[in-house]
């Protein structure tokens, strides 16, 4: 590409393997970083570097963080008794913006799949097993409701019985604002399955 | 937000304030970062750091660059005789990919538009007049065809009357590939006026 002079093609050439940034929306964000103070642009190439620099896994749950333990295995007031087991940090921080639950996680950064050729060892089971102590009344299966995170709450379920512990599955069902018309036959089956007393 | 570690907090807050990255998209991206390795993260962050070094506007015709004068102005085989006037330097880029164009440019870095406050001085007609010596013979005015851009076509005409030089406006019409039903009005107006024979 002759368009545009080098260290602008490098640019949107880093920019675009970004995920979701096409080649459009990699050359707007370039010729806008251009436009910003050199001030902004060292800002967020600092903010890059330290983030990738200083952020690491918490030795205990795996969330990101830059203290370790992490901010929420060290909070005195969480619930100690309870593991909610996600398949990704961001799933932490969507739980946590309920905030309607108060005991810890554990991020198994991945699901069982084995069409992608990821299996039980390849994701960070072996870690949530040995943090299941008799302090451990509950473990929470938050994987998401697709096939991999199915499969992976199906894994673990099994594996957990034989362990004095309560296995529960987050409720499926019909999302809220959502509409019954819109929703597909699975979930209305599971909304169904799942009805509750009121 | 105590949902996120400090330096990851500060990451999302910066990719979110580029155009057209909302929160989420700030989020998926800042977390994709994390996942990267640490020679693709500084390779990012040095690409954006070197762009922002590097690149300057073309003393000539304003274009990007990171030779002065830029490639195309120092192009010997191009045709020093026409300037085509256009907003923003990404106009060049989507002009120079047809490959039919072999004039010189001129990026005005803006458009005429009263109610954002930007007159005449504030983008660069003074130095397109500058340029017009006796060698150019052509004016294309490439400004988009909207209100701002209409506008300062308009002036940029009257201002050049006066001047030895044929001041062109490039067609409106239909896009090709365009469907004559999805046309706007005014656009199948303009097309109307504007039809040639074949």
């Amino acid at each position: 590409m002759a368009y545009y002079a080098e260290p602008l093609d490098r640019l949107i050439g880093e920019l675009s393997r970004l995920p979701g940034i096409g080649p459009k929306t990699a050359q707007r964000l370039a010729f806008y970083i251009l436009k910003m103070s050199k001030d902004r642009v060292e800002s967020l190439a600092d903010a890059i570097l330290q983030a990738k620099e200083l952020i690491t896994y918490c030795s205990i749950c795996g969330n990101f963080t830059d203290v370790d333990p992490c901010s929420i295995c060290q909070t005195p007031y969480r619930d100690k008794n309870t593991i909610m087991v996600v398949e990704d940090p961001k799933d932490i921080v969507a739980m946590e913006k309920t905030r309607d639950y108060k005991g810890l996680y554990h991020v198994l950064h991945g699901a069982i799949s084995p069409l992608e050729g990821i299996g039980p060892d390849d994701i960070k089971i072996k870690e949530l097993l040995a943090r299941i102590t008799p302090e451990i009344k509950e473990i929470i299966l938050a994987t998401n409701p697709n096939v991999e995170g199915e499969a992976t709450a199906m894994y673990l379920a099994k594996l957990l019985k034989p362990l004095d512990v309560k296995v529960t599955r987050i409720a499926y069902g019909i999302p809220m604002g959502g509409d019954l018309e819109y929703a597909d036959e699975v979930t209305l089956t599971k909304a169904l399955e799942g009805r509750q007393k009121i």
